[in-house]
């Protein structure tokens, strides 16, 4: 249950009900993919970095350890001991992006396992049987994934599957939830607008996806080859079609700077392996804007990352040992960098929610948008 | 200063004070080659799973970061944020294990370095200077390892050297301490017994070093080569000339069976690299013995990995979780694997010390010789 607490301009501050814990919002989701976030980070270590919502994978946890087995351990939130809410990506953005020798047909895709090139069939039911034996808290839809920018037609086509898709989904996990034995009866299920960089195309699958009243909805099909402003703008022509009364969800983005721009657009809930990924080469992010940790300037610094910051890396150690061990391709430096840009990146939401009840974001947006995105040279 | 507790035959409960504080002996120092365990572990951690001594490494940390720019930060238990006792390796036995083009002279020894092949020179004095740019609690002496077995002369012209090079350890470090601004001014100097697998060679060594009256020996250049038995006999053979009022130091030794036997022929001090080393590929031990996670067997297992442990991994994840994680090649897979080999050393060594206390280190000995070689096939 989504409530919408306050607005300022499009911005929303809401709170979503789970049964799994309240999810304040705008809420970035922390990944992680195969049931871990990269870099040795635990679910505690999720809850010393203020994560909300876990994000793990369908495509990721089938082909291994196997959803059956995580069932059978009594569901992801068990198997990971994180007990607050788990969303799961429907694994269709990864069968598109990883799996090979892909055969898309109305019934679903088959291709092979990027892992051992084993033959995998997965459709909306399918994928909906994997995310319910997960038991996550909210299960994405299973959608085509297109690449910006592609053919008009082949856009329209996917997009048209894709909310036949998504019926599916919706019958499917019906039926999951009513049986005894469910992991989590109270499963939800987010829709996802597709429709490439095509505005038109946008703007009708909103509206008839919205008309199938799910929990919540996303825009899939964002930050895939387009650019930034392309996003926005697509962004602003999705949103005044997206049900007011339920969460959004902007699918893989992003940067700091896209993070406020999506709040200021209406967006709730985010995700993005930024902050992991970009760690593990030593780009940093701060209130001052960037740092990549590996550069020289930093040798003798005895300073944190962030002076300001509480996370455990700038808590504890300086910027010379953390650029130390990442040189030395030590594992302690990926996993501070890492508890580093996870806290920043919660901080930041965290931040923007403060601006919201303050009555203060356009403030917060004027001041951040501009220090983000630059460089910290000292 | 150490002081002798109690003895039950040659097994000895002794604690060492240090200015970083006081060790209790027997103790398993704990292996942070470059600045840090490898598996993603902080000082933090290193508390949590009840470090008493950590261990650096002169030659690694010479190279990268430099020991001049740790100096500069306050010296290494600053640099790494751990301010209980350290012992640094002297870096002899990685120049001769690591690097190549190795000409060794009266002087030291010139050689490659094994990350950029940059030629570096080491002596007694360098790795002296190096330890107190360090700061370490407790230096080791510059010696030369030989590989077991090596011909009788050689053997005994280098045990020769490495006693020259002792004496200008004590010469050099004892200047060090004495300028104005050494990091650590009370740093300690252990010395190394040599002499391959030749009994008269080590006994004229032990004795002849004995006689330099140093804070600490230890006994070097074994479990390089040679039988574990032919290591047994000769720690028998070296112990009744080790000053029974100095700690005594088994140098990278070893597996959970060879402390009890070391413990039980007089040593008070070990390190190795085994239990993280081994964590990395699945092998873990427990107070059942040894077990691969990696096994099938442990696929579905919802039990931590030893009943018992008060770990971090086994207050926390399950066999079927850890198992999964290392089988996907995930970093925390390693780390809680790591986190749980380096707590069980550190207890294996707290349970001798207790058993000690009691006076039941015979009783402790027949237990556990028997059970922590075995295989835990539940």
């Amino acid at each position: 249950m989504f409530r919408l607490i306050r607005k300022e301009g499009s911005a929303r501050r809401g709170e979503f009900v789970t049964v799994h814990g309240t999810v304040q919002t705008p809420v970035f989701m922390n990944v992680g993919t195969s049931a871990t976030v990269k870099g040795g980070i635990s679910a505690l270590d999720l809850r010393t970095v203020g994560c909300q919502v876990e994000l793990s994978n369908t495509y990721h946890l089938h082909l291994r350890p196997g959803d059956e087995l995580i069932r059978q351990l009594g569901g992801l939130h068990k198997f990971m001991n994180w007990d607050r809410p788990i969303l799961t990506d429907s694994g269709g953005f990864q069968v598109f992006s990883l799996a090979s020798l892909r055969k898309i047909t109305e019934e679903g895709v088959r291709f092979a396992s990027h892992i051992d090139g084993r033959r995998i069939f997965m459709g909306p039911e399918e994928s909906m049987r994997i995310q319910s034996n997960l038991g996550s808290t909210i299960a994405m839809a299973f959608d085509e994934c297109v690449a910006n920018p592609s053919p008009y037609d082949y856009v329209k086509e996917s997009s048209e599957r894709t909310i036949r898709w998504l019926v599916r989904c919706r019958a499917e996990l019906d039926r999951l939830n009513s049986l005894e034995g469910t992991v989590n009866p109270h499963q939800m299920l987010f829709g996802i607008n597709q429709g490439g960089t095509y505005p038109d195309l946008r703007i009708d699958n909103m509206q008839r996806i919205a008309e199938l009243g799910l929990e919540g909805y996303a825009i899939g099909g964002l930050a895939v080859g387009e650019e930034t402003q392309v996003m926005y703008d697509l962004i602003e022509t999705v949103e005044p079609y997206m049900p007011a009364d339920r969460p959004r969800y902007l699918m893989g983005v992003g940067t700091p700077l896209n993070i406020i721009e999506g709040v200021a657009r209406g967006v709730d809930f985010f995700d993005c392996v930024m902050p992991s990924r970009n760690a593990r080469h030593g780009n940093l992010f701060t209130w001052h804007g960037k740092m990549n940790i590996g550069n020289e300037r930093f040798a003798e610094d005895p300073r944190p990352i962030d002076e300001g910051c509480g996370c455990p890396a700038c808590r504890n150690h300086s910027r010379a040992y953390i650029r130390h061990l990442l040189k030395a391709e030590e594992m302690l430096g990926m996993r501070l960098a890492v508890l580093h840009n996870l806290y920043f990146y919660n901080e930041l939401t965290a931040k923007i929610r403060e601006a919201l009840d303050a009555g203060k974001f356009t403030e917060f947006y004027d001041k951040y948008t501009r220090i983000l995105g630059e460089r910290v040279d000292d």
